[in-house]
């Protein structure tokens, strides 16, 4: 008789996202792992993405957050399917938290997922959660060293979304510093500027997002 | 012979943290511990305050980063006396990295001390570091709910800063809801209203801290 021991709780995480990757595949259904730091825009952004694609692609967000449920308030009061996982404490969300909150979606009614993951630059990196694509969202007023100070994210992401493009005038950011730093970490990355308040570049993200869905349905 | 055995990583921590406070008690040095997200303007703020208290206070600063020295080297160069630590992936700093950056300052000539803890609201705000204040700083770009989403540093902190009130007219801020919030969880709270890149508001922060020193010298 073999023992299988799940080695360490990165393990045990690993053969879980394996499950949600399974999952996932048998429903044809694309999930989009996004990072941020608190208050870089990932609500909005997903409000915003989710009118983008209306008549495109059905879409569903899973809210990690610490505490609270404001923002799965938001996105269900704007029409948008979503669920809340609460940490209570903890800092990332992981491929179980994922599993169950899968359990719970009209998965047969989705063409993509996106997990809004704890506002965090450092510990959710560390987990594949099941997703096809992971993005990192990164605000202007944050300044353009935070590729410096939080590499690991910067470096596995698909793509990085830099937002609040309206606030430049205002803060000291300067966005082409950012984004050589970037595609210097990070070769294959694609980055899009956007404003989630006023919708400006976020045509462009959503194009990116649908030619991922065909990518992975094919 | 009595063998002990220390519990777990935050019994281990807790000890240390124990050492650094009664290091710091015989030097008569007050160390305050500085949380906030990602980009919301500590080191800035530390630039701010070592300008006000110029004078009225010797300080230090020990710097936490996942990687680089950023900070570190814009500190020195406006003649901060300051340290690197990096946490090479760590999401906090821990009591045992502040003991050694303590043996690296020249605490002799030393009456403040600040740790800008790593850019994270969730994993610093469970270690004492030694510290005998505790400040979190929330930017107004962030968003009027962060507390909410992570109620642990708020509810715990001594004192709060809202930094870029600068930015007030271009970002979604409702501050009297955001003061009312963070006065709800934590009744004992300061709060301080801040631009760090103009200087307001600095002057009552830097009076509150030379306050603080007063208290602890006494």
């Amino acid at each position: 008789m073999e023992i299988k021991v799940l080695k360490n709780i990165l393990d045990a995480n690993d053969q879980m996202a394996i499950q949600n990757r399974k999952l996932l595949a048998s429903k044809k259904i694309m999930m989009i792992n996004v990072w941020a730091s608190p208050g870089a825009g990932k609500t909005t952004t997903m409000l915003r993405t989710a009118e983008t694609l209306k008549g495109k692609a059905r879409m569903a967000v899973i809210e990690g957050d610490v505490a609270s449920s404001i923002d799965t308030v938001k996105l269900t009061q704007s029409g948008v399917t979503a669920i809340q996982i609460n940490t209570d404490g903890g800092c990332h969300l992981d491929a179980g938290m994922i599993n169950l909150a899968l359990q719970n979606l009209p998965l047969d009614e989705l063409d993509i997922i996106f997990i809004e993951n704890v506002g965090n630059l450092i510990c959710p990196g560390e987990f594949d959660l099941g997703e096809y694509k992971r993005i990192i969202i990164s605000s202007t007023p944050e300044g353009e060293d935070k590729p410096h100070k939080y590499p690991l994210m910067f470096t596995i992401a698909d793509a990085c979304i830099v937002n609040k493009i309206d606030l430049m005038p205002y803060v000291n950011f300067d966005i082409n510093s950012f984004m050589r730093t970037v595609s210097g970490m990070n070769g294959k990355i694609e980055i899009f500027k956007i404003s989630s308040i006023n919708g400006d570049g976020v045509d462009k993200w959503a194009d990116w997002v649908l030619k991922q869905l065909d990518s992975y349905r094919q």
